[in-house]
Order: C-alpha cells, then sequence, then structure tokens
C-alpha cells in the first residue's frame, strides 16, 4: 500500500516530480471536459424519442372519459397516478402527480411548511424560534440550498454504508424540537450511491422525535435506477412503514421521470399518508387548477405500467453502466494501491462519490479545472457548501461520452495523488 | 320601464304570480345545467388538435441548439420568451416562461413575497404587522383565495366603466403602507369585462404609494380575447409605463395560453423589470431546475408568432361570439324593461357580469338551483365571498352549447324578477 505520508522526503520529491510530469502531458493536451452534471446524455433521452408523438389527436381524454385539455383534476390523471404508485408500491389515493419536476414539489412542500406548517404542527414553520434539518452528508446541494432558502438550519449527519448515521440522527430528533425533518435520498443516494438498509429505513419510520411535526423528505429519485437491472436495491414502501410504526404523517415521498423519460420535460409526484395529502390539496388547490395533464397522459401511454418503466430502465442501464465501469476501473488501477482515497461503487444512481485525502479536495478539483477539466465544486455536497473534511468530491458519469470519461477520471487520478503528495510534503 | 317598488300590492302579487308559473314550467323540464365553469368549451379545446401531434421526434432542440429534452434553462426557452414578449409588447428579456399554469406563478410570486418580500421591501412581509391588499370588485374569485390563504387583508374598491375607482385607489395607497399590492385583470376583466383606460392605467404606474415595495398583480389573462377581433380593446404596455412614471419594479404581469391552447396543458408567463426579474430567478433556480420545455417549444412550433396567437383567438371568438350575444339577447328581452337588473356588454373575455335587485343575488342563484341550473356562487366575486350589496352573479358562457345556455339564462332572467318581486313585496 503507497503511503506518502511513511515516504521519505527524497522519494516523496521524486513522486511529485513524476506526478507532475503526467500532469503537464494531460495539461498540453487542452481538454475541455465537464463531469459535473448530473443529467442523462444524449441516447439516454433518444431512448424516450416516442414521447413526441405517442399522443395522437383523440388521445385527450383520461380513464374516466374527462377531457384532459381542460382545466381541472388538481391530483393529476388517475392512471398517471396509478403509474406511480406501482412503482412506489403504494396507494394512487397517496399519490398526487403534478408536472415538472419533483424538485418543484419539494421547494413547495417546505414553503407550505414554513408558510402553514403541516399536519402537526402548532403553528407555522416560519413562527418557530428556530426550525433545523438533518441532512446526511454527503448529500444533494438543491436539498440543502432549499434549506437554506427558507432559512432552516442544517444538522450534518454522517452516511453510513447502511444510510445516515441512525444513533447520531436518534439522538438529535430525540432531543432537539427545532429539528422538524430531515432529507433523505433513500435508494442509490446523491452523491455515495448508497440504499439505505431496511433496519435504518424501519428506524427513521419508528424513531421518537421531539417535534410532533417531524417530516421525512423521502426523495425516492432514483427508486428503478439500477446500473445493472439485475441487481437491483430497493427499500420498504416508507408510507406504510410510518404507518405501521404509528407514524403515518412522517413523510412525503417524492418521485419523477426525470431520469426516466426527459429530465425537462418530465411529470413528478408527491406520495403522502390521507391526512398529508388532503393538507397538500387544501393548499394547491389556490395555487392551481390542474397541472399539464397532457404530459401525464402522454407519459403513461409512453411508459404503459410499472413494467414499462423497469424495461426503460434496462436501457439507461446499459448506457450508464461502462460509464460506471470504466470511471471505477480508472480509479482502481490508479488509487487502489494508495491510502489517499475511497470511494463507493454504487450499484445504481448517477453518481459517484469519492473521497481524497483530507483537506485536499479544493486542491483537487482547483488542479483539474486548471487541466480543462470541471468537477462539481468541493463541498458541493454538504450543506453551506462546506465539506469540514474538505475531502469529498463528486462524479457524475451520465453526460459525458465513454471518450471525454478517461481523460477526466485520469486526470482527476493523478490531480488527487499530486494533492496529497504536496500535502505529505507540508506544501498544502 | 317597470318598477316593482311603484307597483301596486295587487299588481306585484299578479306579477309573481305569473313568474311563478313561469318558474314551475321551467322546473318541469328538470333541467341539470352548469354556468358557474369559466372555461373553454370542447369546440374550443379542438382547435388545438394540432398541438398534440406537431413536434416530431427531432423537433427537441430550441433556436440556440439546446436539447431542451434535457435539464436546464431557468427562464423558458428563447423562443417562448419571444412569443409571449410580442404578445405583451414587451422585451423577452423581461419575461419568463414556465409551464402550466399562470395562477401557479401568481401563487407563487405572493409565496415569494411573503418569505422574502420584493426589491424595494425592507423586510419579508410575513414580518410586518399587517400585509394588505387591494382588490378591484367584482373581481376574480381565485385571486382573493389566493390572497386569503397567505392572511393578506383585502380592501374593497369598486370598478368603473374605465377601471378601478382611481380616486379610491390613490387616497388607499397613499396614506396606508400596509397596502403591499393589488390585484388587475386590466382587459375585459373578470367578470365585468371592463377594460382599464389609458387614463386608469397611467394613473396606476404613476400613484404615489406609502409602501415603498407595492406591486401590482396585472393578470393579463384577457389580452388577447376579444370576442370580435374587428373590434378589440388593448392596454398600454404595463412595464414600460411603470418605467417611464419612475416606478419600473412596481408590476408583475402574468400571462398565458391556457385560453388560447389548451387550459389543462398550456404554458404561461411573468414579466416583470430587469431587477423584479433578477429577483424571481434567484429564487426559482432553487425551485426547478427549469420548467417543461418541450411543451414551450410545442407551443411555438403550433402558434408560430403574435399573428399566429390572433388567428386563433379569431377561432376562439367565432365561437364565444355567438354564446355571448345569445346571453345578452335574452337579458336585454327579459330585463330591460325593468328597474331590477344592469349588466356589463363585454367586447371579450369570459364573463358577463349581471348585477341583479341589491339584496337578492343569493336568492337568485338558489332559485336558479332549483330550477336545476347552477351558476357561481353569489359573493364569489369578492373578498372572503361576501358581496356587500347582495348583487353581482358572475355568468360562465363559455362552456355550455347554445342550446343549454337559452334555458339557462331564461332560468336566471325569471329567479332574477321573481326575487325582485318578492323583495318588493317584503318578503325577502
Amino acid at each position: 500500500m503507497l503511503s506518502y505520508e511513511k515516504m521519505s522526503k527524497d522519494d516523496l520529491l521524486k513522486e511529485i516530480s513524476s506526478l507532475e510530469e503526467r500532469y503537464s502531458q494531460y495539461k498540453e493536451k487542452n481538454y475541455n471536459l465537464n463531469m459535473s452534471r448530473g443529467k442523462p446524455c444524449k441516447e439516454q433521452l433518444d431512448l424516450s424519442d416516442e414521447m413526441a408523438t405517442c399522443l395522437g389527436e383523440n388521445d385527450y381524454k383520461d380513464q374516466s372519459g374527462f377531457d384532459c385539455r381542460n382545466y381541472g383534476i388538481l391530483d393529476g390523471v388517475p392512471e398517471a397516478r396509478a403509474l406511480f404508485a406501482e412503482v412506489l408500491a403504494t396507494n394512487a389515493k397517496n399519490v398526487i402527480v403534478q408536472g415538472n419536476s419533483s424538485l418543484n414539489l419539494m421547494y413547495d412542500a417546505i414553503s407550505r411548511a414554513m408558510h402553514f406548517g403541516v399536519p402537526g404542527s402548532d403553528k407555522p414553520w416560519c413562527k418557530e424560534d428556530k426550525v433545523s434539518f438533518i441532512c446526511p452528508v454527503p448529500g444533494y446541494d438543491r436539498h440543502f440550498a432549499v434549506t437554506n432558502e427558507f432559512g432552516i438550519e442544517m444538522i450534518n449527519v454522517p452516511m453510513t454504508s447502511q444510510g445516515p448515521d441512525m444513533d447520531k440522527v436518534e439522538d438529535l430528533v430525540a432531543n432537539d424540537p427545532s429539528i422538524k425533518g430531515m432529507w433523505c435520498v433513500p435508494v442509490y443516494s446523491n452523491p455515495d450511491g448508497i440504499t439505505y438498509s431496511e433496519e435504518t429505513c424501519r428506524k427513521l419510520a419508528s424513531m421518537k422525535t421531539a417535534a410532533p411535526d417531524f417530516r421525512i423528505m423521502w426523495d425516492n429519485a432514483y427508486c428503478v435506477h439500477p446500473i445493472d437491472s439485475n441487481d437491483s436495491d430497493s427499500v420498504p414502501d416508507m408510507l406504510s412503514l410510518c404507518e405501521e410504526c404509528g407514524n403515518a404523517n412522517r413523510v412525503f415521498e417524492f418521485a419523477s421521470t426525470s431520469k426516466v423519460t426527459w429530465a425537462g420535460a418530465g411529470i413528478a409526484c408527491i406520495a403522502a399518508s390521507d391526512e398529508n395529502i388532503s393538507y397538500i390539496k387544501s393548499h394547491i388547490t389556490l395555487q392551481t387548477i390542474g397541472p399539464d395533464k397532457i404530459n401525464q397522459l402522454r407519459h403513461v401511454k409512453f411508459l404503459k405500467n410499472a413494467d414499462g418503466v423497469y424495461e426503460m430502465m434496462k436501457k439507461h442501464a446499459a448506457i450508464l453502466r461502462p460509464k460506471f465501469i470504466s470511471v471505477l476501473e480508472i480509479l482502481k488501477n490508479e488509487l487502489s494501491m494508495t491510502d489517499i482515497a475511497n470511494w463507493n461503487e454504487p450499484k445504481g444512481g448517477y453518481f459517484i462519490s469519492l473521497f481524497v485525502k483530507l483537506g485536499t479536495a479544493k486542491t483537487v478539483v482547483a488542479l483539474c479545472k486548471a487541466c480543462g477539466v470541471e468537477f462539481t465544486p468541493a463541498g458541493a455536497t454538504f450543506p453551506y457548501g462546506k465539506d469540514p473534511e474538505d475531502s469529498n468530491i463528486r462524479i457524475a458519469p451520465s453526460f459525458p461520452p465513454l471518450h471525454e470519461l478517461t481523460p477526466a477520471i485520469e486526470i482527476l487520478c493523478v490531480s488527487t495523488k499530486l494533492a496529497a503528495a504536496r500535502k505529505a510534503l507540508g506544501e498544502i
């Protein structure tokens, strides 16, 4: 195992010199590569080409015969609600389908809670002295941005291989009534690709919370996103689990077709208990007369049912798998014999989470950038953009073509080693 | 001029008996008619049938070449912004296009102002002791419902033939800093069908407001909705007018295609000053990665440009005109020789506003309902659902077919007379 810390100064200088030479060689190639975008590539979007044309002129009625071109149907067309319910293993009555996108639904859910509270609240959250949220880290920057927008304090809890560190979570929520909620990406988490264990889910559903109106923001963004469809992860239906544990109202679940069909023209849903759904509807009925129902019909016509979704996801997996394999291969070849980095080998989702030598992530990202490769800014996967250990880097392999991925990850590895070696030398 | 007040008791009893006989005859027909829905009819929706099929599989790029199937473009595709800008006679840079619908954008605008304030605010509106809005009455119930949702106090100001009573408005806003905003439907107002005069618009743009962060919610829902395209109303571009008057940030303008293409699958926009647009974008960038851009492309492909919109609106007008004419004809025949009712003869929009004998609107609507005809509840056109004079009834002629409109309006007229006669007799 190569350890820069244990090297003699001479060996370290030699190593640095050799790394700098490799780095210069990459630099000469004037790359302009972007590894920061967690979005589908063109080939993935092409999979849904039929979406543009699958509706005929007469395909405007839902299964009840309602003319979806007109106003109405606040909570989405029945068949779209049924489709999401099947995928999420819940009941259509507990699903509200809206337009593009789930981020919008999450933002609105927090906004509503701030203005009006949620079932179980004494008062609107904005009237509380303090509202805080548990944020498993590393996590999704846009979640943190939404909480921050509303002045909600964010409390880091580390991820483990089973999901968030539940000892910490249980202790925090049991004792601090200002903690009103928690972000969770339970399947193939962003960015670690970790799927919560059943025990973690059960603890989340059953734990005692000091706040009577505690909510889990269950962002099931990647629930059908294995990179190998023969080896897929899943979590229990969190709605029934919470109900079973006597906390039916605890969870707001979110999902969308953004990474199933088109990220720029999908449909999204919120799933929740009967009481939560009534509460949400009592407010969205003032916000809209109804979502874009034609796009909901278009999605159902195209995807048909849960099996149709799974078939589609196999095609996505076939495109994504080689990219993930390629990244993991390069990481292994370059870094596995060192003690300077570790990473997860996700079985799905959109990201690979790399942990470089503590205190060097910003340097690594800067080195990559100077070499023409843009990564998500170091720290972005933490609340307030601050990774206390300056270690995590999010790799998004989906968008770039393979021939761009290879040099980008090689440059990342060289930069990771270079930064670690310089740090060992005391230069960083 | 028939006046029940001036009738002898005997004549009044005879009149009531004759009206009751007519009423019974209608009642025997067991009608089940709904006149409450301000929504397009099937024939209008059919006008946009090509929307379902107009995009081909390769029509996913905007004019800049961006793949609209993917994430991105927070403020809408350039060509959709240009289309709305042309219709609203403003600049594309001042237009943000989102999804279905403008009501959603209005709700979000108020929600944002409550959470964060607007440019010019000292603090979030929710931190103020009191926030009030001027509500021209009668007006749109959903506007009032949104303001009410956020605990904003509503102050009635009567409509005149030139728009809101500007003496009252100017006096109120000059002296009460709690008045942060005002609802306006400047063209073919809901429900009166009144178009604001240029002078009214100028006064709104230039008036002195005690609140430095006063906002006009300029709901231009019917800007292209004349019922006779040879005789259409318009108002000045409110954005430039406000800027000209030194109050560039005063107005948030809203429009949508809900009554151009499909109410259930349209696109909507908010237009505002540069500073307002930056402010809005700084918040929606946390709420969404982008709206449904494919539906925006679909709309531009189908409507093409402002001329395309006007052509489409001629077809709508051809369907709506006979319905409006029929309602107005019946009102005239039945009620013009009495002193018990008056109404506007709108040149566009979606409604006819009937003012029945003071104190009888609820009775009239109840009589209609008992006779199988549902109207918008009396009072709905006023804040808190309370018409202080109990006089206004909103007639929505667009949705029912002509053969339903005729008996429905006849029943309305008989009920209007019956209620007035009973009132004259002291029975109500």
